[in-house]
């Protein structure tokens, strides 16, 4: 079998290793079908199954009730910048926006081409190329509009290293959240959102794939004046079968279920995940100042820990060091620089404590 | 290893056995990488040299001239109904359009959004529910408007099984060409083409990616107002990775163009694609009326063998016999009725025999 590294890749990411080796086993063609899950169609009761399992592994996991429609679609997140403003902004056609990183700020550009986009809050800093973000506002930050269409804000900030710790008090506006690199990580309540939307290739699958939880009655706002392919109630009436959705990422999905719910579900995959974060925060915090951490503490996100050293030729020795001894795809974010260790749900605790292990050995060499 | 069956699916469909086994060996982890293909950045070098690889292969077996531009997007064929008049159309904001079948008729929904719609040809036959198409219009036909922002065409038509035998002349305006049931099936002068668009998962890959193929002065039409996943010039800018392409699926694309070289390249492809029909045409043809083709001769698709036997009893009575037969997906498409045999690149000459062998002896036994 063929050797596998230690894999911190902010996106595409990690998979489960028993996924990987059930997807393997199948490729060929699938048990008792005949032909590859790539060649099957999409109207066969073969992927109409498949499908239906995706979406019920989803349900199951978060507990999303049945006033909600789950949607497998095409584009990633950044098509649902797009969507989201297109379906649910008018008739009202003002939205809220929080800002807190590089992909809230592409989601409001996007909405921007749509209606009024209020900036709620923003916790950027500095100045010019310098800007930058390390924390989640408070929720007395939040400068809310009552009568907007909706509240959108992203979960997990991958390049800054920031999550929200719970989710913004929005009163009745429908809340919107971008939770493409932090899905799947804990339970949340569904019902506190109006949709959810996540690219796949974080916590939930491949790339090519991005998960849409919608309220019911949110569909009612998709006019029929919107390209059908952009119209989530289209999306949702032919479940998510419009044309021919990726039926392998599909696939892929509904086995990454099925297993997290072998490992206990999403309360045990929170338990593990906090384990997980503390290890190399307690290695961050327990370094005198050799290792700082890029987020505020009370900001901090378990599944992308951003931290500096005290010089970028400090940084980059150890980033060229750890990629020899088998850690990959440690290197912080360009507009972040330093150190970043993104650590999803199918990272080992094994490669987290390797990790910390070698920045302690790393700091009695150089510090 | 899993036993496989024929697969005549119209789409996803069949894959070389090549490619499967060897994306099979791979799925683990890439050699010498040490993560899988599902797993790796798309902004690392072993990702950047793939895409590079599944350009350079779909370039050299097409002959892509320098001046177009390929890129791997998301959202099928279905998305570039609505691309391409958002980009393409204006400022003209009219466009030539030929209806030859059902997904012409989704094209042309969605360009009605943008802008006028000129049908320059249908071959509609048939009134309210009973509507189909049967042919291709000749040259003569087409009332193309010299100042049209471009034309658009339906290369091959799955659900009719007509195929254009060449392009259709249109002067110095661009043509568009949805593709995405015969590309690669046979050479073809990208030079005379705007631009080419291919959902992937008939003969390039799985479903989830799609082939564009556009001349590079066109990008100039694409306007900033755009949504920026919509638009092409900054997916060209991007080198197809504004965001997170469908890695798994190029990846793919990679392996399938590597195989048809190896094979001998489109001008090999096209000998056996003719030689593969012509076995199932004669059939039709040699069976005294007991089996009759859907499309008009002169307008025949190497790809989908559309037929019809002379009552629905004796259809389902073959579908059902020949699925247990192991031959399968032949049932036609609902509008259609009958029997399809698509037969893409990948489809196996001895399975056409097969078939062609098998309905002999249905016929014998029924006729």
């Amino acid at each position: 079998m063929e050797k596998r590294i230690y894999n911190f890749s902010a996106g595409p990411a990690i998979l489960p290793e028993e996924v990987l080796l059930e997807a393997q086993k199948e490729l060929f063609a699938l048990p008792g079908v005949g032909m590859s899950i790539l060649e099957i169609s999409h109207r066969s009761k073969t992927f109409e199954a498949i499908l239906a399992e995706a979406k019920s592994g989803i349900k199951s996991l978060l507990n999303v009730p049945d006033n909600y429609e789950i949607l497998f679609l095409q584009g990633g997140a950044s098509l649902q910048f797009s969507m989201v403003p297109l379906n649910l902004m008018p008739p009202k056609n003002k939205a809220d926006y929080i800002s807190t990183g590089s992909w809230s700020k592409k989601a409001i550009k996007e909405a921007k081409r749509v209606g009024t986009v209020n900036i709620a809050a923003t916790t950027e800093e500095g100045e010019g190329d310098k800007k930058y973000f390390k924390r989640i506002p408070k929720q007395s930050e939040l400068k809310l509009d009552p009568d907007a269409a909706y509240v959108h804000f992203t979960s997990n900030n991958t390049i800054y290293g920031t999550q929200w710790q719970s989710e913004p008090e929005v009163g009745n506006v429908p809340l919107i959240c971008d939770a493409s690199s932090d899905i799947l990580h804990k339970p949340i309540d569904v019902s506190k959102y109006g949709l959810i939307y996540a690219g796949a290739q974080k916590n939930i699958g491949p790339s090519g794939v991005v998960l849409v939880i919608i309220r019911k009655d949110l569909l009612e706002r998709s006019q029929d004046s919107l390209h059908t392919m952009l119209n989530y109630k289209t999306q949702a009436e032919n479940n998510s079968m419009y044309n021919t959705p990726n039926t392998f990422g599909i696939y892929i999905i509904k086995i990454v279920a099925k297993h997290l719910a072998s490992l206990g579900g999403l309360s045990k995959m929170y338990e593990i995940n906090k384990a997980k974060a503390k290890i190399l925060y307690d290695a961050i915090d327990s370094s005198n100042g050799f290792y700082k951490g890029h987020a505020e503490k009370e900001s901090r996100s378990l599944m992308n820990v951003t931290f500096n050293l005290t010089t970028a030729d400090l940084e980059k020795k150890l980033i060229d060091e750890a990629t020899k001894a088998g850690f990959n795809g440690l290197k912080g974010h360009r507009s972040v620089g330093g150190l970043r260790a993104s650590i999803y749900n199918a990272f080992p605790t094994k490669g987290v404590e390797d990790l910390a292990n070698f920045m302690k050995d790393f700091q009695k060499k150089n510090g």
